[in-house]
């Protein structure tokens, strides 16, 4: 049917955890990352956590003969944390900053801080154009109790939204990162069913590495394995993840982690295992039946089987469902923002009035001791401001999460009437609408 | 050599002016634009400062008939504003908020609350997926001294990066909105040079509207002549700019605004005119060489001329110098706001030690007057505080500039390769290296 040329790519994707001063062995250990990636020369280098800009440039310094093409990702206040090496030249980047990202004050977690984004790359393999993604997302502290899951999932959903649109005219598309979600996470799911891509873990033809694929391993020294619990040998959050195109197929040959200890050192690279995962790049030389074997690529649901769809729907769905949970709290919160407010301004009011009566009968002797009054008028002032703060944030948190329900809502609206089958027919009737579409429609998606 | 059809598409663009209790006779308008949407039933209503979603939603009822699709895009404090309303369903949406947007404190110019966005709705019309973009950009308050330039100009830039990065799939792409921005300023030239859009002023066949196609007249009644000045007339900020692909060609057919009234009402529909444009879209049903007449779309520089691609060359640098002052100023003002900070340090530290010193003599008298010390300790922790959440804006502001200013550098790097026609050859070198681009390159795109 067509002539295939071959390319292989090796891609690496690290969590660097390279908080200077704060994370172990910093210095060190990105010493030994620059070693390896010198002696490893993979095609794509996708890093995380790199928090700083200068460990950046004397990683670039350092691989600049092996990756003599690289870019960093900044944003927010200490940058996205993200990087990229390669072999191939960059031609263009592009960044998205997810619209959620967690709560300033919670200053400990410090994800707020970090500005989680997507980074994009596009780079010429051969002649093939290769969009090459990597990400970060926000932490999971506590599994049971997850007060981040909605704002996880939104950046999963934004995700899939970004890649889904913006890899319409690539040849391959390949996502490494720091997903932050268990395999069968809802996150994961949405990611993949809407975007078609593949878990190069689930698809290789040779594995190397730990057991089940797990990247944060109970073996590493810089784990501390109560908070695994209750998964003892560890848990798999991090991935390279890829798809191809109807000009090019992609096969995952064989994919490796490292296994928490690094040979002749004392320590591993990073509380993260490394994951490498190598690929074949097959190349249709366009025949004529060949050129045009599947419709275009820009909603990976036009080609999706029904089943699929049908499957589709119950994760947006059941991701909407989550995003209204984060409705509901981020609502419950601007509302306690907003009493305490209206509480503190009563304080004040009451404050001045007990002053003010004194002053009024004029001479009487002021009964409210100063430094009482200042203090208390301190504390109004602060909680004033406080709560002014935090009610513009959770109303921006709310509209964020209202924009991703909205969006969910109208892509289920769309997925459902492909899986009538029925292409702009009206929902709850088989009445069929001429393809041009001109006539309205009583179909409203809102709920 | 393709046979072709012809499909018609009316697009309207309009600026609302709608922000509640402050806008002039705000419910009236609104009256008057859902009357004429209803009656000139367009294909496509990209509205712009839409801030409230009541008015979104009492539009979206009254237009139920004739435009049965529609998406409000939420983003930032009180919304981005942005709304479409379609006859053709919408398929899906996506939301990119710029990284850049003015300060928080200049609540007077309100554009930071307003979380400016570019909003993209995914349309079929007939068989022809077409891309809908709309978006406002910041205000521009004093053309002299524009101080909001270099977050303008990374507006357009990520305009232009959004657009090119999601359209390849395509068929056709029209973006409607107010760009605050004049026919030949940079960040135009950027967005027009970048993506390939065309100016639908410019390139229809029959205009009907304000002399030189101005969208923010003297004669409109909302509008402050003064604020014009030295543009009597009045100025050109809004558009509907338009591209084809590869598979569909599109021209425009006729295009008009409003002139400032509206017959048999006391005042116009907005401070900005409506603008109206008539596109016809021709699809070539593909023959064996119709099929694949131009490269993929992913990056319309691919296909441009080499005086194209050189004059991209100086746009990027223009805006990248742009850039690069506005870097120069967030600077200053960070560094004003660290010394301020210390500065109020200091003086606390200062209050502190003179307080000190009888308490550590004892039993001598307090010479420093309890209200004084009071007084002075709240400014200084208000200094404090203010100065550590300016520090924290200015350094995502770098960060966001910094981040720009780095992809125009490796965009300028690409062009310029692309430029000397040596794909991938060594810059201030003629020597070629193989297409596989697995050498290292002495190429840095930094300087």
């Amino acid at each position: 049917m067509a002539n295939t040329d071959s390319v292989n790519v090796r891609v690496l994707s690290l969590n660097c955890w390279g908080i200077r001063y704060l994370s172990k062995h910093c210095p060190q250990r990105y010493a030994m990352i620059g070693d390896m990636l010198c002696r490893e020369e993979h095609d794509i280098v996708l890093l995380q956590e790199v928090w700083s800009e200068k460990d950046y440039l004397s990683l670039k310094k350092k691989l600049a003969c092996c990756h003599p093409h690289s870019h960093y990702f900044k944003s927010g206040v200490i940058g996205s944390g993200l990087a990229i090496f390669s072999k191939h030249r960059i031609h263009d980047t592009f960044l998205f900053r997810y619209s959620l990202n967690g709560y300033p004050y919670m200053a400990h977690h410090g994800d707020w801080f970090g500005g989680k984004a997507v980074g994009m790359a596009v780079l010429s393999i051969g002649s093939l154009t290769t969009n090459v993604y990597v990400t970060h997302l926000h932490a999971e502290y506590c599994r049971d109790k997850d007060s981040y899951l909605p704002h996880r999932v939104v950046q999963a959903w934004e995700l899939q939204q970004f890649i889904r649109h913006t890899s319409a005219g690539a040849d391959v598309v390949i996502l490494g990162g720091d997903l932050n979600m268990h395999p069968q996470d809802l996150g994961n799911r949405l990611l993949r069913s809407y975007t078609g891509l593949k878990d190069s873990y689930l698809e290789t033809a040779k594995f190397d590495g730990c057991e089940d694929g797990i990247t944060l391993i109970a073996d590493n020294p810089f784990i501390n394995k109560k908070e695994l619990c209750p998964f003892e040998k560890g848990i798999r959050i991090d991935y390279i993840l890829f798809k191809g195109s109807p000009k090019t197929d992609i096969y995952c040959d064989f994919m490796s982690t490292t296994n928490g200890s690094v040979p002749d050192h004392p320590f591993p690279y990073s509380d993260h295992e490394a994951l490498t995962a190598g690929f074949r790049l097959e190349t249709h030389t366009p025949t004529e039946t060949g050129s045009d074997r599947q419709p275009k690529n820009q909603d990976s649901a036009a080609v999706m089987s029904s089943v699929k769809v049908a499957e589709l729907v119950d994760i947006v769905t059941e991701a909407r469902t989550e995003v209204k949970v984060g409705l509901h709290c981020a609502e419950r919160m601007r509302y306690t923002a907003t009493r305490t407010g209206v509480m503190g301004l009563a304080l004040l009011f009451l404050e001045l009035a007990i002053a003010a009566v004194p002053w009024l009968a004029l001479g009487a002797e002021q009964p409210f001791p100063r430094t009482s009054f200042y203090l208390l008028a301190a504390l109004c002032f602060a909680i004033l401001l406080t709560t002014f703060l935090l009610y513009i944030f959770y109303t921006m948190e709310l509209k964020s999460l209202q924009g991703a329900e909205d969006q969910m809502r109208l892509a289920v609206g769309s997925l459902q009437e492909k899986l009538r089958g029925f292409p702009l027919a009206q929902p709850h009737s088989t009445q069929r609408r001429p393809p041009e579409g001109h006539e309205p429609s009583a179909f409203d998606p809102e709920e």
